[in-house]
């Protein structure tokens, strides 16, 4: 059977930079687009050419794309021709072989926002449309607000469509601008559409998640027949976002009857790609990855209860809709209270730990986890001290060292100059092989800056471990996150600590203590010891 | 017209808790219930008793609510009596007026992780249900993989709704467990479910989000005719959490066909403390309330893109699906524009500061909350903190004390039994009315306990200042969070304390620093300040 071809338009570059708090340089625009492009999107479309600086840079660099790169702009203005149309003209002068306009289809708007006629308006969209494509352009109209100006007035919504359709655009782009339209509005009201007379191989869908469904929104739209499919990365975009295509891609590449029906530009090889994508622009965001994202979250294939996890380990199918690895991303089965003995041995084994069934030790373990969550520690995502725990209940836990002592003194004061600074210093004595070693740190950076206690005690503790020191000297702390939670009836502070080292492997352990101080040095100790264990083997 | 009742289940303190990462201490579930009780959904799943001490302390404590509370668990297993059973058992004792216990209803999933015959499980189902009735308990089966049964085995799926449905169960809870059923499957299977004669009044509907559709396939069994929606706040949930009742209630309750013709329990008014109930759960998860959440995030209604910004400023409704006020959020516009100068009035008219409009120190106060939340501050919470900011600008803040210096000395080392202790002290220089106090304090509790650095720079801050002294000794420091984020670009932290006094009044203010002590101080010294504002007058 011939699939049809189902096109996918990324607006990541134009739409997602609305998200508040978003604003991507040329560079990091021209590093998304490579992704999008190496993924296999049909159309990339760059931005808005004479909108601000960034986006005019980023054509002017004129990526050379497999995909169609596309400039984004609005109609002409009333009182102007087309050619006239300074904002018009700056768009084409970015040269991209497709252009999309933004043009009004809700009556409401023409009169309200615009404060021109309908007609007037119409008229902008077909001279607008003309205009690109006499210029050899393939041309796409972005119908603004198009579902809400077919509740209103679905005749001059239509004529909007009309009116760009016989100028010659490939595409007619209905937009649910403000997000409010439920999925089984949209598969009506596209069928209407197409009913009088505008084919689906036309139309695009183009949809925001005020109510929590661009995605099912889109799907109706494409039941219903339209052809274009359009969105962005991590669901970044205006207000809620656009209609993600991080989770529409494998939706439509992996779930029927969108698989056997269609034809994506995206290959099931690239998909397994999809997560590291995701991972990159969040990375270029600065963000932290979402974990509960659809395929491609950290935890997007955790499995916490104790009946789905000890049922996994029989079969992953059991509670999982695909194989993670058709995504890029991987299975986790994490420690909790809730899990058993099987899920334990599953974890165990992950950190390299094969534990016979049975095995009174792993009652142990569990009861420790248990006492341990009970205190405010959680071994969900801190691996290493998960690790640490089981090896001590095992036997196969080396005391590499032994910390005697330490004390840290923080101090604010005025400098000579009259500012006031501040300044920590950490003094840690551990007992190495039978020898006793005190190392002092303060709390500066290369330049000067004080990075607080935990960086100083960070530092003295990683000072002199004698023979050990070669194999941490590469260990970097690259994250700290610190909660106040619950420990028996006291509030205590937990530190969990991500790092990391110079072969780019990552670890989390945790520290639990009324002292966020004493909290933080546990998670440092256990860092190190991990490290240790991982690059001495367990013999010391 | 009579409206139908359609059910709200909440399942934050049971499903929620699946997500990987949250672990809810009992004092924690209380206070979530206790706020969805106020919300106002039917029924709040407490969790499983027995099944771990936190769910079965909840249910120790039984929390009286409007609501219906239910336990959750599983049917007996084979091979024994409903009775004899001491997993149910430990359900039943919980002594809620209503039971949900999840039954199998995928025969691959009998086999395969029960490893029991067809049979069995239906007669496992059947007795479990009539137990529960036989107590006169209300009773639920939430028919786990039930779409992915049907896909494979309907007439098998069938059956063990019936055997439910006869037993007596008042709720039959059709669950995709895996989440990847898509909204269109959902719709056609509970057709084909009500057609073979289970009453739509009797089904409940219970998805996961991992194809982004949680909300929608809801809203699909809705319209195929279930009478109970489940789902958590916020989208808590195992993998990529549950439906989102944060969504769901404003979509049922706003959007149409659902306004017009569902009851639901949650009223206009209860609507606008959503976002309040959002971010209260953020808070007791120490997370950082998601921005782009479709209602409830900050961005929910930030307009950015400058067509959108200039024609919300002429008429709202043009880029807004609904009222912000309607689920207690707010319009966002950036600052650099005339609307932000209008909304802070307003947020200085909360502080009790009439300003007129134009006042050059308008300006100033946006120029310099902007560079500070360029550093890592946040004043959304941080309300005290902004007045004081507000008031420096205005010149209405009076130096009531200055603080010359701190010394925090941390140390942890082994007492004379050989168990290692830890003890903070903290010394603070201050100067008031001219005269210079130093003040000393150490970490420890009335019960001998480190309390850590933070506590005992609060204490020495707080024990002498002179004629201020009376108004700040009934201030106690409530709370404390703590988050590592972007200044510039280094990581700093930023620390959050919530204080309280004697009449009861709490109140929020911000520090940041790359030292944990410091940001810690700067928060405290900002709560002292808010406090002696508010009790001695601005006069000082």
């Amino acid at each position: 059977m011939t699939r049809e071809k189902l096109y996918l338009y990324d607006t990541t570059l134009r739409d997602g930079q609305q998200t508040q708090g978003v604003q991507f340089s040329t560079a990091e625009k021209l590093k998304i687009c490579a992704a999008l492009d190496a993924l296999g999107v049909d159309y990339i479309e760059g931005g808005w050419p004479g909108a601000n600086p960034t986006d005019s840079a980023f054509f002017d660099e004129a990526p050379s794309t497999r995909a169609v790169m596309t400039a984004f702009g609005m109609t002409k203005r009333a009182g102007r021709s087309a050619e006239n149309d300074d904002v018009l003209s700056a768009v084409l002068n970015a040269g991209t072989s497709a252009v999309c306009l933004v043009g009004k289809s809700h009556d409401f708007h023409v009169t309200e926002a615009l404060g021109i006629t309908l007609e007037e308006n119409v008229e902008n969209i077909r001279a607008s449309v003309a205009h690109i494509v006499a210029q050899r352009r393939e041309a796409l109209l972005d119908a603004e607000h198009f579902f809400d100006g077919w509740k209103a007035n679905p005749s001059y919504a239509l004529e909007c469509l009309r009116a760009g359709l016989d100028a010659g655009a490939r595409w007619l782009v209905l937009c649910d601008t403000n997000g409010g339209t439920l999925p089984h509005e949209i598969y009506l009201i596209v069928r209407e559409v197409i009913a009088a007379g505008i084919p689906g191989d036309r139309l695009g869908i183009h949809t925001h998640n005020d109510t929590e469904n661009a995605v099912g929104a889109t799907l109706a739209a494409v039941d219903a027949g339209v052809r274009q499919v359009q969105g962005t990365l991590n669901g970044l975009g205006e207000r809620c976002g656009n209609a993600n295509l991080t989770t529409l891609i494998p939706n439509l590449l992996l779930k029927e009857p969108y698989a056997s029906r269609f034809e994506i530009g995206v290959s099931l090889e690239a998909l397994e790609g999809l997560t590291q994508v995701s991972r990159m622009l969040d990375e270029v965001l600065n963000r932290v990855p979402m974990r509960q994202a659809p395929y491609v979250g950290s935890s997007a294939f955790a499995h916490k209860a104790g009946l789905h996890a000890s049922a996994i380990l029989k079969n992953p199918t059991t509670y999982e809709h695909i194989d993670p690895a058709l995504v890029g991303n991987r299975r986790v089965i994490p420690m909790s209270n809730q899990a058993g003995q099987s899920n334990l041995r599953r974890r165990l084994g992950e950190a390299g730990l094969e534990v016979a069934p049975g095995e009174p030790a792993l009652g142990r373990i569990l009861e420790r986890i248990k006492a341990r969550e009970a205190q405010g520690y959680t071994y969900d995502t801190a691996q290493a001290s998960f690790e640490i725990l089981a090896r001590e209940e095992l036997g196969l836990m080396p005391e590499y060292f032994e910390v005697k002592r330490y004390r840290v003194t923080i101090e604010r004061r005025k400098n000579k100059r009259d500012e006031m600074v501040s300044l920590s210093e950490a003094v840690v004595v551990v007992k190495v092989d039978g020898e006793k070693k005190l190392s002092v740190s303060d709390s500066l950076d290369n330049e000067g800056y004080d990075r607080g206690p935990v960086n100083a005690l960070s530092k003295a503790l990683a000072k002199d471990l004698g023979p050990y020191q070669s194999v941490i000297d590469d260990m970097r702390l690259v994250d700290f996150k610190v909660r106040i939670t619950q420990g028996g009836t006291e509030a205590v502070t937990r530190v969990i600590i991500d790092s990391q080292d110079g072969s780019g492997r990552r670890w989390q352990t945790v520290g639990v203590s009324a002292n966020i101080v004493d909290a933080s040095f546990e998670a440092l100790l256990d860092a190190v010891r991990w490290k240790l264990i991982r690059d001495c083997g367990k013999d010391g």
